[in-house]
């Protein structure tokens, strides 16, 4: 009733999941969920992900009624209004209880994926014999939105290959979507797919009244620990309601003051709007004293822990605290000049190899691309797999999608883990709906996009990206970096690693490019700096990102030869130059100085905040074509020659 | 050993999937495929899809060997090099004879489930109990890394739904993909999967050399009219490799030269590189003559159809010419400043209206959003089911990258059927990868992408684009469209469906705007044009698109009463505006002005190319919230006064 009573306040929302799923909401939350309302973020807590995101009054009353701080009845009435802490779908960053973003179909489940990763890993990593620090369930419910979308079945069928026994889903099958009847275009035997992914299944036949029934379901999938658990429990979309339960209209639009009664007397609930009695309130909240008698425990089981095994309680506090570790940063490379050039993507498997001793909370892998990607962490074999949990590396499969959901998922443990995952740029669109919740969601997790333009090559334009970075630069809370030789690659990785409350996009050739005399890890930080100058005010500013910066340097030298002063300027990362002072800003590009062009082979896009109206660019205004990667470069005007002939051209 | 030997010349390209599915290609154009090599683009031909892209070489090899012209020994032998017909991928604007660009995985068998919709819808539509012109197979050869993509998932599981009886995929179950063994990350029970999707089910043990039991497996799929097919062929990766078969370096690698007579001795082939023995030619070129056969035969037969039939006949024959109908766009609405103010998907809907009747060829949906997209036709029930293929309104589940790959391959069967789809522009996101395949391969599909800013309201920041609108403008090849309102609507749909070369995605408000004075449907082809001016030159330019345009007229109102020179550019499309003359441009945009404001609720990034370095922007910069629409237009600025504020600043 708080569903139909704040969806009708609000006059916008979502009322029939919450109503339909309420029994089972209650079963798992009353009788398993293992969390503490007064402590949100404790570590070994249960974590429940509502997959179906817009259904958020369903999780929105839950943690009102066990007595979060962070959902009170007021918020509850401010449902979907401006500065509320109960937004139109869930928002980690929104409010606290609240483990995972979602209202994007499908990504919920495919987080939870990697919240069973992360729970898994660290187990393996610090419980002993003696002492489980780390053990806890991922519960999720799921719609008949999510089990259509293909994120989800990229990540169960990972689920399954990899034996997660502790995540377990709810699978809301209440035969209903936004065009009607799940008739209309969904009719597979669900179950059976789950079956072939390797997951444990079981059906509850009436979710709508059957508690015993679903805590029995609940039992018996805590019981399998070698398969993740599917239960599906058939239920009626709006249940209560006389004239909308069992129709698309409960699904997302108010059931109105009327029909709102007549539930209210069909579910022979005698109590006001947004009227909470209080022996539900007292059922409820023992989830108070239960969760803080647990913590309690926990805390103890740690602190013995801490008392025999220092060293990893240390490691696993630090974890925790988000500090990352003395001297992480040491190994990593820096180069001069005279070292040899290398492709971005070998310097950062070279990054990778520096970094990975020095923490151990990287975790990463390859949608399939290991040896492309050069994701790899050098000197460690093996991987993640369900009898080698404490491994670090893993195999995504051909599943991109799911590899950035996971990635999320492990970032939204929120338990110190970094999660990496490598796949080519141009497939950055695969994942893109991940990725964004990346950036909306403040998750630090780092994209290794190898492969970045058309000196790809022989592939062609399939696998060239042409528009993919300023596809990526436009999204708001990301840092993508293009790093321009061994420094820069260096320098991104460190911001990279620092950034644990914004995703980083790492756009790296497949090509070699030149060690530039004057780069450095540091000046990365700046997003963008005089990478070489000229005496006095310049005439023209080249500006060059990746591959394509010492096309830069290699055309000033042509230039000033020729007696013209120019500048380059490195930025392989705009988002962070955005963010330095005016001062320095017009330091690097000076307002004068209007003759700008651009040397990056993707999309000139975005390019002109830069460049304005009076600049010119080397850039690409067409998809790409099969050819080795030099000639490509040539043919599309990737050349000393082409930038100085525009450069001439603008300083006539 | 074309394979091994072009991918040895390029010194690039993938051998193991060509030599592994040799014997089920073989089998599959030998015995099965019914074609014409002489001409292509014969219409009742089966579609051939090689989902798993990279394996090309079996394709060309296909087509050689079967008498195309497109591909000659030396068209080989220039495999992956510039200008040839043998990119490193199959792409249909290069090379007659491939049906469908593939590559990036999982798309090809997504597109095949489109082309299997086109044939079942037109042969519903056309066919006679005594005249079948409509009739033919789609095959599709797919791999590992096919079934593991997600959006090959949604497509197979709407194609069961939808018991596509002539969709028949062979299936390389070859344990390998780039990371190794496929041990390390997909060990489901793939055929199961299928099974649970509604599919029939074969499995071929020995792939490599059962060429019976492989053409035994087809014959029983065709006759399996009620399901789609997949047959598993087990094979070998790199078969005929003495040590590089069976191991994922032969999947993407040369076999060198060493290997490659290693191979030859293996396999007792004794020619050289690149020679065909004539007997080889002349068993397969028998496809000649088969192919002439079998087009002049259905020529006969449609000759039939055109005597009995000779309505339908005219109206199949204008659709293959790809001619639109007399008069498709006479009813498409037009709008005075004094009609009431829709949001643009309403508008979008009117026009789905009126152009139903008269454009049969019109087909599409939406992803489960029916009735929040609008995408319905007026006057029009039922949905094309197993059972009613002749409807044209397609369900597509909540499955968005299905969706936009099934568009692609309606528009690749290229039987002049105009796909159209619907989903919140935000969810773009999870269909990108099609989107830009739409784009690549020149396909006039129709994205109607409805909620396209922060006016979504409540539902907040996870379903409000910020990022999306500039991240399609930044693709090539498509025309991004945002309507300022009716008149703009109309002229956005007219371009689209005459766009059949190129895609189009339709950005709609789910709120309302004023209609406008001086808007009209035909300057929506320039692209921007001026739609409220000054006398004399202006001193500053209020750009706008969508529901802000009304906001430009309103400021300028109050600008020009406080004394200032204001014109009002309207820019509905940027690829089109890009492309007029330079002296257009410039008359609505002159160089001399820069003191220029865009406004648009979308992230400014890409529109500092009209606004310089000089100009300002009302755009959002950070990701959204959950509020009324209206409470955020205003929160974020969306105001006259803000808009008119900043044109002071800029002004003084």
């Amino acid at each position: 009733m708080l569903a139909v009573d704040a969806v009708n306040k609000s006059n916008s929302g979502h009322p029939g999941l919450p109503m339909g799923c309420a029994p089972m909401g209650y079963t798992l939350w009353d009788k398993f969920l293992q969390h503490n309302p007064k402590n949100p973020k404790w570590f070994n807590r249960d974590r429940f992900v509502l997959s179906a995101g817009h259904g958020c009054m369903l999780v929105y009353s839950l943690l009102h009624l066990t007595g979060y701080d962070s959902v009170s009845i007021e918020d509850i009435k401010n449902f979907r209004q401006w500065g509320s802490r109960t937004p139109g779908h869930p928002e980690t960053f929104e409010t606290a209880g609240i483990e995972v973003t979602t209202g994007p179909l499908g990504a919920g489940i495919s987080n939870a994926v990697g919240l069973a990763i992360a729970e898994a890993h660290l187990a393996a990593k610090f419980n002993k014999t003696d002492s489980q620090i780390v053990d806890h369930y991922t519960y999720v419910v799921m719609g008949d939105g999510c089990n259509q979308e293909g994120v989800a079945s990229e990540a169960c069928s990972l689920a399954g290959h990899l034996k997660l026994g502790k995540l377990i889903a709810l699978y809301d099958d209440n035969h209903i979507t936004i065009d009607g009847h799940t008739e209309v275009s969904f009719t597979e035997d669900v179950l059976k797919r789950y079956e072939a992914y390797g997951w444990h299944v079981q059906h509850v036949k009436d979710g709508d009244t059957d508690i015993n029934a679903i805590a029995k379901a609940i039992e018996t999938a805590k019981s399998v620990t070698d398969k993740p658990s599917i239960i599906k429990i058939s239920t009626t979309i709006g249940y209560g309601s006389p004239n909308k339960s069992d129709t698309a209209g409960v699904h997302g639009a108010p059931l109105g003051e009327e029909e709102a009664e007549l539930t209210r007397k069909q579910l022979d609930w005698s109590y006001g709007q947004f009227e909470i009695p209080k022996e539900v309130y007292d059922h409820y909240r023992q989830a108070i004293e239960r969760g803080s008698d647990l913590e309690a425990q926990w805390n103890e089981e740690f602190t013995n822990y801490r008392t025999k095994y220092p060293t990893e309680a240390e490691e696993f506090s630090r974890m925790l605290r988000g500090e990352l570790p003395q001297g992480w940063d040491n190994a990593l490379p820096s180069y001069t000049s005279n070292d040899k050039g290398l492709a971005s993507r070998k310097h950062s498997q070279i990054c990778l190899g520096a970094l990975g001793p020095n923490l151990p909370e990287l975790i990463g892998g390859s949608a399939d691309l290991t040896h492309s990607n050069y994701t790899d962490i050098k000197g460690e074999t093996g991987s993640f797999q369900p009898t080698s949990r404490e491994k670090r590396y893993l195999h995504f499969g051909v599943r991109e999608h799911a590899m950035a959901a996971i990635l999320n998922g492990i970032a939204y443990h929120n338990s110190g883990l970094i999660p990496y995952g490598g796949t080519f740029l141009v497939f950055a669109d695969y994942m893109r709906g991940s990725m964004r919740l990346s950036a909306l969601s403040e998750l630090g997790v780092i994209y290794v996009l190898t492969h970045d333009s058309i000196g790809v090559g022989e592939d062609g334009p399939t696998h060239q990206p042409i528009e993919t970075i300023p596809s990526l630069r436009a999204i708001p809370n990301m840092l993508v970096f293009r790093p321009g030789d061994g420094n820069e690659t260096s320098g991104a990785y460190k911001l990279a690693i620092k950034n644990r409350n914004r995703p980083s996009a790492l756009c790296l050739s497949r090509q070699g490019m030149a060690n530039q005399a004057n780069s450095s890890i540091d000046k990365v930080a700046l997003g963008g700096y005089v990478l070489e100058d000229c005496e006095g005010s310049p005439d023209l500013i080249l500006i060059g990102t990746g591959t394509e910066l010492d096309l830069c340097v290699q055309a000033q030298k042509s230039l000033t030869e020729m007696g013209y002063k120019v500048r380059v300027v490195s930025m392989p990362c705009i988002e962070l130059f955005e963010e330095q002072t005016d001062t320095y800003k017009n330091e690097v590009l000076p307002k004068s100085v209007r003759k700008r062009i651009v040397v990056e082979a993707a999309e000139s896009f975005g390019w002109h905040k830069y460049i304005g109206l009076d600049g010119d660019s080397v850039t690409m205004n067409r998809f790409g074509a099969s050819a080795p990667g030099g000639t490509c470069m040539e043919k599309f005007g990737f050349t000393v020659e082409n930038v100085v002939k525009k450069a001439k051209a603008l300083l006539i």
